[in-house]
Order: structure tokens, then sequence, then C-alpha cells
């Protein structure tokens, strides 16, 4: 049965494809099982997260970058980490709606991820969604975030290459550097370069950049215009030329170690916590008669912790 | 000693309390026991959280609502979440700079905390700062956020009252929608409300807030201009209502349980990884014997995690 999946998903069979992510999201008590089997298939594909502030035109670099993929004979698999609808609990069709020019075909897979669930969850099953593209023989997974919160840096400093993307109006303020995003990218996209202000963005991030040069790649800055596809050729160049670097200087290769470390660490966290409240019904009973008590009553959480650990 | 500490914390020492966050921020030894020695004094203050997206207003408003609790005899700390700078690994002076307004006095309190670190850790160690100010006497704690990111939403969804800061331009696309702060919102805040497309962004998202109207709380709408304080009035009598509808209905209490046992979880976890992986040094070595194969070679994640967990 696994062994039917899999070898159907070496096909790159986009049902299977599909069917195998749906596994890994509802957690299927049978993924685990698989995902040990696709492991060896896994590793060769190349992992490229573009994030940016709402607005700064990932989508259409993305599209425009799927293009130049295609056109080389890479196939692209496109994850996007997509905050879930404030009302319906769902995922909002929106990414899809933009990739709609984007014809049905095994060579370019769109999916998209909410971002509601558990901390840690979300990066841990992007990672393994990207393996199944992975080993099914996707040459290129793209990761495309809202950047800021934490979850997203997390799965996007898990790709070998990292986009920022920044409009004119970023530089504005004090708000650009703030944005957490910065210390992350090798590459810098400024998109909608024909508006005022995209040279001063261009010359202050370049000096700043110029200042922390030193040992490894030197980020790069490149003007795009993605509505009208001005700047991908060179941005493609780019990439290329990191993807070089980090696979001539085992970059990539330690980049997989800490993908690898990382999702061992979560399995094993996972399973000890499960064991822990499974082994002893009275340890939650024990905290539900805590929480009975006035607040101010009640032991510290610290104190009530070590409490139950010691049982 | 800790004794000491909580006696001058209870009086509002600005030193005791600067002294005790750094304790939760280093993750020094002692700082437990601390946190279990002041856990009966907290659960007092209003916690309210503001949120949305980078240039929002989100520091403006939060510095005329300073100003108003300060009035009606309020003392307020602030706790700004802070992603760290790109290139120096501390925290950007932003925040502070633009809080310099505020005099110093023991009365505000403000205080960034920096995105960066693991995961959990961060919501974890906003709720603990929370509670040293409660605990110190604090009236009124404000949790401020760039919005979007996991972690940020986990720390404002623990607060009391949570605000979502949005500018005209909000409306502009589906970008709004997306942002994953739609749903955690009891107040809405539309700034900068004098910009064209202030209406058309309050009609729309009353349309939507209209459709969803049920039992509980109705979020409400705000139409501010932080800079010149218009708006703020009834931005702050919003609050207020808010604030006794949640005593009323026994939703702090709620909120307060939420918070206790997800600190109560978060230990429970973190000592249950420590004693994993001191509990045998061979783990470790075994672990790193298989980093050293080929990425292709090793054991799946899942299964090394298990034979991990079997040893």
């Amino acid at each position: 049965m696994i062994k039917d999946l899999i070898s159907n998903l070496r096909k790159k069979d986009v049902k299977t494809i599909s069917r195998l992510i749906s596994n890994i999201e509802n957690e299927n008590k049978d993924y685990l099982d698989l995902l040990s089997g696709i492991h060896s298939y896994t590793g060769k594909a190349y992992r490229l997260g573009i994030t940016g502030p709402p607005g700064s035109g990932k989508s259409s670099i993305t599209n425009q970058l799927i293009e130049k993929f295609t056109k080389n004979k890479l196939s692209v698999a496109i994850i996007a980490i997509d905050p879930s609808s404030p009302f319906n609990g769902g995922s909002i069709l929106g990414d899809r709606i933009r990739f709609s020019n984007i014809s049905k075909n095994s060579d370019i897979f769109f999916r998209s991820m909410s971002t509601r669930g558990s901390q840690g969850g979300l990066s841990k099953s992007a990672t393994l969604v990207a393996d199944i593209f992975d080993a099914s023989g996707y040459d290129v997974i793209i990761f495309e975030t809202v950047g800021v919160g934490q979850v997203e840096i997390d799965v996007i400093e898990a790709a070998d290459t990292v986009m920022v993307t920044l409009v004119p109006e970023s530089g504005d303020d004090i708000q650009m550097m703030k944005s957490g995003l910065m210390e992350i990218a090798d590459l810098y996209i400024i998109n909608k370069s024909d508006r005022d202000g995209a040279d001063r963005l261009y010359n202050s991030l370049n000096k700043i950049l110029d200042l922390n040069m030193g040992h490894g790649w030197n980020p790069t800055i490149t003007k795009t215009s993605a509505i009208n596809g001005s700047g991908i050729s060179e941005l493609y160049d780019k990439i290329m030329n990191h993807k070089e670097f980090i696979e001539r200087n085992n970059i990539k290769s330690d980049k997989m170690d800490e993908r690898y470390l990382k999702t061992v660490k979560f399995f094993i966290t996972e399973a000890l916590n499960k064991d822990f409240w499974h082994s002893n019904k009275k340890l939650n009973e024990r905290l539900q008669k805590e929480l009975k008590l006035i607040y101010q009553k009640r032991l510290s959480p610290y104190k009530i912790s070590k409490e139950l650990l010691s049982q």
C-alpha cells in the first residue's frame, strides 16, 4: 500500500501528491511511516524562499520566476504559507486566484498551507510537504510567506536561498529595518522599482550591506518591476549564482543537516509530551482540580508543573 | 533574598522590575522560584493587546492611550514585541525613540522584547514579564506587536482585549483579509482616517462584521487619527466597555485559565526535553553518528527519533 503510493509519487502523480499532503496536514497516523519511506529520495530539490511585507509583489515575482524555471525545463512546486481566513476557519483562495494563470500541469504544483495551528506544527508540516515534492522529483520548491513572524522566518530560513522583497515605500521609515527579515536575506528585491524612492532605498540598503560585507555570501540587490517582467532575468541569474555558491561551499549540506536535526527534535518533543500525558490519567485530573481554585490560590504554573513531573 | 526582591517589586521599584525582567530574558536559574513567589499577586492587571501592519500607527495610538490611562490614575506597562535588528543581533531602539516623549516615571514602564529566539520561548517570556508588571501593581499592561506571525498572535491572543489597527490603504486588496489578524480582534481601529478610502474600509469591514454577528461580543470599529488625537476618547470608551463586558461574562477568567494551562504545559515540555537529552549521553552521540552519513543514507528523521526514544 505505502509502497504503491511511493511508486506513484515517484512518477509525479498529481493525485498521489495531493493525497499525501492531505495526510500530513491531517496528521494521519500512517503518514509517518510513509515519510520514512520517502526519505532516501529527498535532498535533491533546490529550495527557494520568498518573503516580504504584504503588497510587495511576492506572488508576481514568484509567477515570473516559475515561467523562467519552466522555460529551463525545471519543474516547480510552490508552498504558500497562507494565514487563514478570519471568519470561516478555512484558507482564503487569494493565492490560488492569483495563481490561476498557471496551467494545470504536473510540472507546476501550487499548494497553500494555513498558519493557524500549533507553533512548531506549521514549520514542520511545510518541511514535510517540501519533502514530498522533493521525493517526487520536483527540481525547485518555492516557499512563499508573508514575513515578520517567527514561524514564517523558520520556514524561510530552512530554504537554500532566501529572497526578501521590498518596495520603494519600505524605505520610508524605521519599520523596514525592524521587519526581522533583513538578516536572513541572500537576495534583496526592490520591486515596483519604477516608483519614486527606489534609488534612495537601493542606496541606503547598499550602504548597510557594505558595512557588513565579509566572509561568505554578500547579499545582492535587484530592482524589478514584476508586473512587466523587468529585472526578472537579472534576478534569475542571481538565484543561479547563489545556488552554485551554496553547493560549492557545503552551505547546502549544512542547511540539510539543520533541517534533519530540527525534524528529529520535533518528533521527539511530540512523543515525550504524548507519553507524559498518557502515562497517568491522574495528571490531567490533578491539573483540572487546580484550575477550580481561585487564580491567586493556585500553585504557580512552575510549581504545579514540578508536582506533575514528579508523579 | 527572593523575599526582598518581591517586597521591592510590590513597591513598584523600577530597578527591581528591570532586574527581574532581565532574569526572565536570560533564563536565570533563580527566576522560576521567583515567579512562583509572585503568582499569588498576579491576575489583577488588565491586559490590552494592539497589533496591525507596520506603519498603521500602533505606537501613536498606544502613546495616546497611555495619556488617557494616566489621566485616569491608572499606571501602564508597555511590552513591545520587537523583531531584532538585522545586523547587530540586538534590538533596534525604534520603539524607545518613539516613546521618548513619555516621562521617566514609575507609573509608565516601557519594555521591548525581541522576537528572535525559540518559538514557544517568546510568548512564554512575554506572559511572564506581564506577570511581573501585574504583581508589582500596574493597572494596565499593553502588548504591542507587529502582527501576522503565529508567535505575535499567541502573545496578543493572551490579552484580555485585542485591538487591530488598519489604515485606509489596508482595504485596497485581499491582503487585509489574509493578515491573520482579523479573527482575533475585539476592537478594530481605522487609523489615519482622514485619508482617502477610510469610509470605504469602514463600510466593507462593517459588512463583514455584520455577517458574523452573533453570540458574545460584537467587534466595534473606531476611526482615529492618532497624530492629532481624534477618535481616541471614543476608542478609550470602547476599551472600557469591552473590559466590563469580559469581566461580567467570565471571559476574563477563561483567558486567565488558558494562560495558566499554556504556561504549565510549556514548563512540562521544557523539562521533558531536558530530561530526555540528559538521561543518556549516548543519545546525542548516536544522532551525531547518523549525521555523518550521506543525507539519503540516513535513517529518516521519524525512524531515528523512534530509535532514540526506545533507548
